[in-house]
């Protein structure tokens, strides 16, 4: 196999950032924390993009779209949310630029200094929430189901590429209800749906759960997560949801008149996923020769690489080529025919293996005269020789096959690395060896959950929804508890 | 007819904010000049976004993203660029707040100023080339053909819905070629692309031409645009492609390895359009009673209203209608059945008109009884009763017809408002009265451009490309001029 530079798992993150950048992902812009998400990065969220928002619409949301700005005094509204969003953010003060004394450059203008600040959206609940005062009059108005795709941007002082960026891309939905148990219900059902997501399109096994209060969205009553474990046995929050109950309502006044003429607040969720998935992606499935896609997400889940020697040799196997790219495409499979004479066959399987193509197929001059066509998988990296005339079929079963190996595979690798542990010790070593997650009893303070983090750099990631009651005792405290909750160090 | 509360054309400009608000595409934030587009509205940006980026893929790009923040020196390193573009812009001084002394709100922290100012994009040439300059070392990598959908902001003290906004949604194409001719080619064909989509999708008739030196983009060697007429007899330019040459090229060091080995700058593109051409939409066909979308934009083309007495003559039309929709999304056209009980038919009627729906259908008793349903369309308000069986089939060509007509009628209109004229008397009062599109004979110095603008208000929209070279006179200097130009005044 060939070395293409890219480290192994040993050196878990210098392999992820080889993988984002050597399969073309993205890479840094010399704009601190901002990156830039190349064409074939980009592919892929526009996958998740497409799935997601096709989701979100039969679950009756439309899109709209909110301005990038906020003023200060919004940040200040609903008092728990300015602890947690108004700090790390990207200031607007100026609004001209004029060519500086030497007339070499630009300096900022100070006579065009805004009256009042503005922010770069770090999340958009404030300015949302002043929007849908003029839009919520009447119980008629409700639910509200409001979703946004945007850019947001939260200021970091320490980067990695998708996982933790100043600017990323998320979406964001926003939801107002008549009702408390309407809201909790949205809430609840927009997690089934990243959990669903998880699954089945990006093949990644979650485990849904309720936040801590100290790990709870600023200015939620609840906030409802899906974790999902890494290849370090690190834990990757992949989504959160969160019930609002009246806070943003209160604070933005945002009331409606009942059927009974009464005027109340009302209820509120909001979600949210990112390009952050981008990276979950990567560290879930990958291998130490590169990216592993899963086909259902892949920008071609297909590729056909021509060996040939001459023009009239590539002619011939052209032809064959484009009939087999119909057949599939017939199926609804997307598939690059790759013929491009200015690199050499070896160049592109080492290249698609890297960009984690899940099913390559090669055409020489003896599959012409054979009937046949070579078939490689990425996740096994199997290779056979099959029948050309029962190709079609034979990659649809594979790419299913591919998909659901590569769920399998992750979830084998969570349960061998989810254990239930009693014991502090234990715990410690298991984190101190990167093992994965730890089901374990804890006495519900933040001051337990504080000290546990201390020792050992686990956080709770989530109190499972489909926990068990049981009588047990705090892996610290040994105080009684009545329930485990799900301990890992996380991205 | 109901009068909803919009203006007549006569006030052109109030009529337009009338509809662009009651119709629901969007409305002004509290934030300065950036606005909130609203469900309906982003609906049918959303089909615009989806036709485009298809054309886009067919003709080879891909899409990708880059950060929204430039820094302040980009601006200055293309001479040209920054005279146009560095100004009026929203500028990032710092990274953080804090809470303010008597701890009831946040102010900016001052020890958290950057060292080098970053600037909101207004567009995205600087911090693009910069990159490219990383994806370009050889004539394989050429022709590098990428897009980007993002918000970018331009800070205006005067702004209008849509057609003037601060900040605001567009596409922005940026590609790059070893010859000049291909780079030439490129710029023409996305041209085309956005005279194509004008044209079909939104039957809006342009004029395809180049730029004035005054007009053209700042950075490019030529600018290419598509111009439309609004029913006010105002030009608008729906859509520019420049050919930038070796200018970004140069400016930010872009070279690659021919195949014989020399090293030379590349070529480039540039080319968007942007959500002003929701502002087009709005001006170009809609009418006293409302918006009138063309079928190939409108969020749903069709909507089916019941009208009931009780529940059980409810549950009886809901069959048929449920019927009707499926048949007709069977062929592919989106409905909306609106049986909500929370609003009357009439309401509902009055709603639709005013939201531009192409058409409406209503089903009541006696419908059922004879097997029919009555069909409405928008553009000419005509009502006829049609035959249910066949109702799939007739919708589906109405749905055509109406595309066509929009089109026709914008077409017959712009051939009634753009003349030839040869005199500059007759030319102050065709634009005094504000009666469109003068083809005119122009000297060609910004001199004779500058002091007609002041005289008149009317700009060159464009040197058409289908222009005939025939010998006349400046219709202000009556020095010699070998073709005429369109003038205008415009948005």
């Amino acid at each position: 196999m060939e070395n293409k530079g890219i480290t192994s798992r040993e050196d878990f993150s210098q392999w992820y950032n080889d993988i984002v950048i050597k399969a073309g992902l993205a890479e840094h812009s010399e704009v601190r924390g901002c990156m830039i998400i190349k064409p074939y990065g980009y592919a892929i969220w526009e996958k998740m993009q497409a799935i997601l928002d096709k989701k979100f619409k039969e679950t009756g949301h439309e899109n709209a779209y909110f301005p990038l700005l906020i003023p200060k005094s919004y940040l200040s509204k609903e008092a728990d949310h300015i602890e947690g969003f108004a700090k790390e953010c990207a200031v607007v003060t100026h609004y001209r630029l004029k060519t500086s004394e030497d007339g070499t450059g630009v300096v900022v203008d100070p006579d065009a200094k805004l009256e009042e600040e503005l922010i770069i959206r770090p999340t958009s609940e404030t300015i949302i929430w002043n929007t849908f005062r003029g839009w919520v009059q009447s119980y008629r108005d409700l639910p509200l189901l409001i979703n946004q795709w945007c850019n947001v941007m939260r200021w970091e002082m320490r980067t990695r590429l998708f996982l933790r960026t100043s600017e990323f891309l998320w979406q964001e939905g926003h939801t107002a209800h008549a009702l408390e148990s309407e809201a909790l219900e949205e809430t609840e059902k927009m997690l089934d749906v990243y959990a669903d997501f998880s699954e089945k399109f990006m093949a990644i096994p979650v485990i849904k759960g309720l936040k801590t209060p100290t790990e709870r969205f600023a200015g939620a009553v609840e906030t409802y997560c899906i974790e999902g474990l890494m290849q370090d046995g690190k834990a990757l929050q992949m989504g959160t949801s969160h019930f609002l109950g009246q806070n943003f309502a209160k604070a933005f006044d945002v009331k409606f008149a009942t059927k009974e003429g009464k005027l109340e607040h009302v209820w509120a969720s909001s979600w949210g996923v990112s390009t952050r998935l981008m990276g979950a992606l990567v560290m879930a499935h990958s291998d130490d020769s590169g990216l592993v896609l899963p086909p259902q997400l892949a920008p071609y889940p297909v590729v056909i690489v021509p060996i040939y020697k001459g023009e009239e040799q590539l002619a011939e196997i052209n032809e064959v080529a484009f009939e087999i790219k119909s057949k599939l495409e017939a199926k609804g499979i997307e598939v690059k025919y790759d013929n491009r004479d200015t690199h050499k066959p070896g160049w592109k399987f080492a290249d698609y293996e890297l960009k984690g193509v899940p099913v390559r197929l090669a055409l020489g001059k003896r599959d012409l005269e054979n009937g046949t066509i070579e078939v490689a998988r990425r996740d096994t990296k199997e290779k056979t020789t099959v029948e050309r005339a029962t190709i079609d079929k034979y990659v649809d079963d594979l790419l299913k096959e591919i998909q659901q190996n590569l769920f399998d595979k992750a979830l084998d690798f969570r349960k061998n690395n989810l254990q239930k542990i009693d014991d502090f010790d234990e715990f410690k070593k298991v984190m101190k060896e990167g093992k994965g997650m730890v089901s374990a009893h804890w006495d519900g303070t933040a001051e337990t959950e504080q000290k546990i983090k201390e020792q050992t750099k686990a956080t709770i990631r989530c109190i499972p929804l489909d926990v068990i009651d049981e009588d047990g005792e705090c892996i610290l405290t040994k105080k009684p508890s009545k329930r485990r909750v799900i301990f890992a160090k996380a991205y």
